[in-house]
């Protein structure tokens, strides 16, 4: 069984290393992990990012499954583009799981970008938007559709002191992706 | 026809008033906005946040199309919980229409957030992960989905003074939705 390997670890300075870890995991529990560098892409041509982007949407359609890297990235919440990606699978029916190397609240971080501040019973930011504050790990729309299409934010104990490539959560998604995909 | 009305604009102070102007346009141009706001919730219950989901999802399902807000939501990118709903109505093959009220390249925009530098020939952020630079207003993913799955990116010729109350660009998406979906 397929398993897409969402997150921003491509963007890590040794992306394509922390992909050969995740697909080694991903063997040891008798899965393929299908990761974005995997694809061959000619960078300097002019249409580089929509080949990249057919090329990930390939992968995602081979895929029975994705384990997203829900990791805080440049901001309080996850990558825009490894959730586009947690979406699109949701939509088309695969099993979907995901992970984040912070466990505090959306609310709790999102004071390390912008002030927050209490006003008429809810939190705004410094724009005068208000924080969403349930006590979820991100937006509740990623939260709950890991629960409706395959199983709960995955997040550490405790804190990783690297968040970038601790992957004891990405292990744990791995361990129910096989529980759940693979026939005993 | 049916337009689900994706985006932060929920967390506005007047998250009601421009959920109204939203659907007004729609309405002016045939089609029928769908606004999260729209759902009755009871904000004090223990389930509050599931019911919203539970909400936007069958919004999202009873819909023929979608209209995203894109514009840069606290960081250099969109807001999660949006661009969330955007994978997943690309997924169950609705038609995708997305605007933002930014239209500078990613890139470009990072550096209000982090500290860019050029290195090996990439640009990477204060954490050392590299800065998508294909001149494209945001991730890959997104921008290049909706060529795919609907009409490219809506932005305005010149940035509007209320970037989250400015209507044009929506509006624009609004005409494009009524002219693929409404027969003539």
């Amino acid at each position: 069984m397929n398993i897409y390997l969402a997150g921003p670890d491509v963007f890590l300075p040794d992306a394509i290393e922390i992909g050969r870890q995740k697909a080694a995991i991903c063997a040891a529990h008798g899965l393929t992990g299908l990761y974005p560098l995997d694809n061959a892409i000619d960078l300097t041509a002019s249409d580089a990012s929509r080949q990249i982007f057919r090329g990930n949407v390939a992968m995602m359609d081979a895929a029975d499954a994705i384990i997203a890297n829900l990791t805080p990235f440049r901001g309080p919440g996850a990558d825009p583009g490894t959730v586009y990606e947690l979406g699109y699978m949701a939509g088309t029916g695969k099993f979907c799981l995901a992970y984040s190397n912070e466990d505090a609240a959306y609310a709790d971080r999102a004071g390390r970008f912008t002030d927050v501040t209490a006003e008429d019973g809810r939190l705004v930011d410094a724009q005068g938007l208000t924080v969403e504050d349930f006590g979820l790990v991100d937006n509740l729309m990623m939260i709950h559709a890991l629960e409706l299409h395959g199983c709960p934010l995955v997040t550490p104990s405790t804190r990783p002191v690297d968040i970038w490539h601790d992957l004891a959560a990405f292990e744990a998604c791995v361990r129910m992706a096989a529980a759940r995909l693979i026939a005993t």
